[in-house]
């Protein structure tokens, strides 16, 4: 950590920083500058507590340079790591496709279609059985009707499942059914959540929250892998900005960077990625082309009677689609479908 | 609502959507234009559920021309609602101030600064005891003993405590300590925490999420008004902007936007709205003169020794100039203090 | 356009606005809802002036549903615009590379960049002789000096030049030069250097300001083509965010989105879009993924000594593979290069 | 400055940055830590050319901790600089009220306008001659003539004028009428704009562009000084985020960062800074309060008949109650008005 001092400090506000450096147990190193010093910190095993610092007269600005992540970050762990499934890899050569509507439908819709899913190449099935909604007079997903849905779709189809869990509670009833835990963007900070999903030992895939930067996501991650468990999956799903063409504006250089920083997996999803369904199957190309592990994508049979997120969900027509166009793609890079 | 058609929209196309808002209950009223037709629905008490709507061919966009809040909204209680915390009353003539530290300190200290944010004319002590943190190896609070600490600041001091919850079941044990409990910016879209709040009857203070509309925010506190909790306090902390010279950036235009479109009282919080303790003052005064109806406020005797967020907490000396200078501001707006 | 009413308005209230609306020469259609009453208007050529109906007593809110581009959008020119520089074709199945160092160098250095870039499969060259730079401090390009090395690089190697101009009197000599002229993301709005571009004749391609929409990047042509000038290339580079690991947010959603509503070609600029040199190759595959027309990279033999933006500016290396690569998932989508 | 290397970096990458930094002129200071090595480098005079540092093999990030700016910063010119207008003066003890409509209009309503404008308390009358409008479509400005009715307004009234100029040549024109020339936020990084508006020797009010920082608001005003002119004033307009509740999110802490940073005046904009009439008085109060040096607000005797922004134009009547309101607040701060 870098200590920057104002250029109206004294000397001996500068040997006061030195002095609390030292107290600490760290070192301290001041370079002098034309205008102001700067102190640089070393010694520390984690993150430097800067509060005590950030007080002292004189100090103008605190600088970390460190990454404040630890086991999720490609120091610790130099190769990429591969979530296996129960035989579905994530993370590896092949490049994964998860397909299914916003919110479970009734098992008939919801077994049709999943079949259609896995013709066209899916290996995951998603679905929302507890939907978070901004509103408390919308449907807000099944329950657990739904979770058994889902779990007799993996027993017809062989679709590896994945599911939203809510809260800590509820977490505990989700992990008995899915295969895949997901952690919604609304809840990438619920860390009593990312706790429980730390503990459950299940698969979690962890959204980016819809104003989180990626080093939260990392951090969020963080919180589960504290909790012994390195079964996480990454989903970079849009963020928030002031773009009015979509309901999100999907961030494609997030994939890149956690690739650079992180050996965990990275998924992107296009369908909240864009908001619109017209635009699903040319950022889907875009993201496996930027070095995507996977793609969820919200499809239907018939997207139109969807009970949630019909305009955002596409046809199974275009699941197909993309999935020819990705698999295309994914080879170019060396990759597998 | 209104249904927007495509400009290449055939007769058959807008008949298909007057007959779909027929078979919804609903009256569609056709207005063909130069370019498009447009399509007006009347007759849905609720928000027009338009999944089916948008999904009909040559639809080209949807408006939703009533607000999708209800409980909190002035058309269903036009006069403001004043929150009485026995006998401290918020949404009244009085602005409230609410100061203490970040996170709750030892009981010396804790206490020590209670009793300076009361003689400087507090009327609410903050202090978290659950403390949500981006890293998991930052310090989370002190827990239960936290919680106890508030309490006996409640006795000695006769100051209201409020404090954060951070999942549904910690909501319990807070409530038993707590005379406000607060939904945390992370937590703002927490549906259960949210709905664990109401069902608490315990008043609540929602901080407005980072990345939030104002409108998500009024959506927030309908969860908790939903479960028959009227004892709402909303909270502008400001947002997430790429504005680089404050943590984050206060939008005070939220406050005249609710209390025009809402009865819940709503308080200012320009600790995180800031993140700079030099500004806390000025936004201080800045937000009681925009028609807040509180202030609450990081304090400590010793800021510099704070267990957390020292950087945004300010010194005794400050929350009493703060005090005086709102205090005059709010009498220049017909409000005590 | 509709104006909804606010749920207040009494009947006469709705009269004046239709009296309003009809001595504006329109048409209004009132549609009385549950709440409230909307009233649609029709007949308008252009956009509706909203000034005078915005202020009545109890209007609430105006929607726009006609989009306000004319010349630039599908409805009056449904075909794809292929611009024409010279042979080089833009908006047709070619993907165009374009590549150059971010200032112009001095001529052996310029040179010998561009034949690499012309090797690798460039077609157009790219290099600012008046570079608009926060700080007045900065390095400002080599002025009409820098153009006559652009010109020299086009007569000895047949690549086609793009370079800036940064005010009308400055787009007189940059048009003498040049064979597109760059109207960059500083400048979308400067509505007098865009009628400038339009009066030139030249090709023109504009930048999306860092905080445009969409809609007004697709307005800043319509300003291009109004002048008579139909010669006009879209560049989605990036738009500002909270996102901190990259410099800007490269927002690929608007390539599909113009796409869909306008007749002009969009190229990507993963340069500006990232800021970060190790990112440029993997936003350069999506970019093309996701349908641009094609890309605009910062590329230099020695990326550490070139004049400016060197932390962005990518080797001839990976200015071979991203034309290999791009080349590769072109041909996927049906496209050469 | 400071160089941050990675984790992998050699010792002999360490060394050819100090090299680097020697060969430049500078100091050197490597600080060896556990993870990795800081560099930090001194004797600078002005900000350090980081081009050639940032691609050195082993860097992994540079830290700038000089502010850029020179001339608008408080270290070259400790007190506030206060610009007299031919008698009013700006940047002292009073806070100045600037009123008028969004574009001049005809000459009689535009002195009537004027003479409420006095009446109430301004001392500059505001009005566009020039706009820079989205649309090309959209009217423009009455030109020449609008600068002939606002030289008649002072004239008649003794106000002094603000109006904008959009490129250089017509600056030359704008500034044979008015006092103070506006550079709007859609030209704050026109940089030959802002250089002409230095060689003026005019007073200059630069407003923050909709997406730029306060750092480069301070920047573009370093524009201005660099070209020998020191009579400039700040505007905080709003800038562009995510929230969908006004036009753009009024920023006020830009105000006492700019304070503590930069001699120059400031002033708030609340018609711009949240595009809703309703809400000017109440952030017109929230200006005052946190420190502006005075306030530009849209106001006309008949804002329904605006020729532009009459959304977010107040009457007069709401123009002497914000004189009032925030005279009252002006006082309490010590300030006149």
């Amino acid at each position: 950590m870098l200590v920057v001092m104002k250029s109206t400090a004294t000397s001996e506000m500068v040997e006061a920083v030195v002095k609390a450096v030292s107290e600490m147990g760290l070192k301290a190193h001041p370079i002098p500058g034309a205008n102001r010093t700067a102190i640089g910190i070393t010694g520390n095993k984690a993150q430097v507590n800067d509060t005590a610092l950030r007080a002292l007269v004189g100090v103008e600005d605190l600088v970390h340079v460190t990454a404040p992540y630890k086991l999720v970050g490609r120091d610790f762990h130099p190769q990429d790591s591969v979530v296996d499934v129960d035989g579905v890899t994530i993370g590896g050569k092949e490049v994964v496709l998860m397909g299914g509507p916003c919110s479970v439908e009734p098992l008939e819709v919801t077994l049709e279609i999943a079949r259609a899913v896995k013709k066209a190449g899916g290996k995951v099935f998603r679905g929302g059985a507890f939907k978070p909604r901004t509103s408390p007079y919308s449907f807000q997903g099944l329950g657990e009707d739904g979770l058994k849905i889902l779990a007799q779709v993996r027993q017809e189809t062989g679709l590896k499942i994945i599911t939203e869990a809510i809260d800590p509670e509820n977490l505990r009833l989700v992990a008995k059914y899915t295969d895949i835990i997901q952690i919604g963007a609304r809840n990438m900070q619920n860390f009593s959540l990312l706790k429980a999903a730390g503990k459950s030992g299940k698969t979690v895939m962890i959204k980016r929250g819809m104003s989180s930067t990626v080093d939260e996501l990392l951090m969020a991650a963080e919180y589960v892998m504290a909790e012994g468990n390195n079964r996480v999956i990454l989903c970079e799903r849009g963020v928030r900005t002031f773009a009015a063409h979509t309901r999100n504006t999907l961030d494609l250089s997030a994939i890149p960077y956690v690739k650079a920083r992180s050996h965990l997996p990275i998924v992107a999803d296009p369908s909240h990625g864009t908001g619109v369904r017209e635009m699903v199957a040319a950022l889907s190309r875009a993201s496996v082309a930027v070095g995507a592990d996977g793609l969820i994508i919200e499809t239907h049979t018939s997207p139109d009677k969807a009970l949630s997120d019909a305009f955002q969900t596409v046809t199974i027509g275009t699941f197909e689609t993309i999935a020819k166009e990705t698999e295309d793609i994914a080879q170019i890079l060396g990759r597998s479908f």
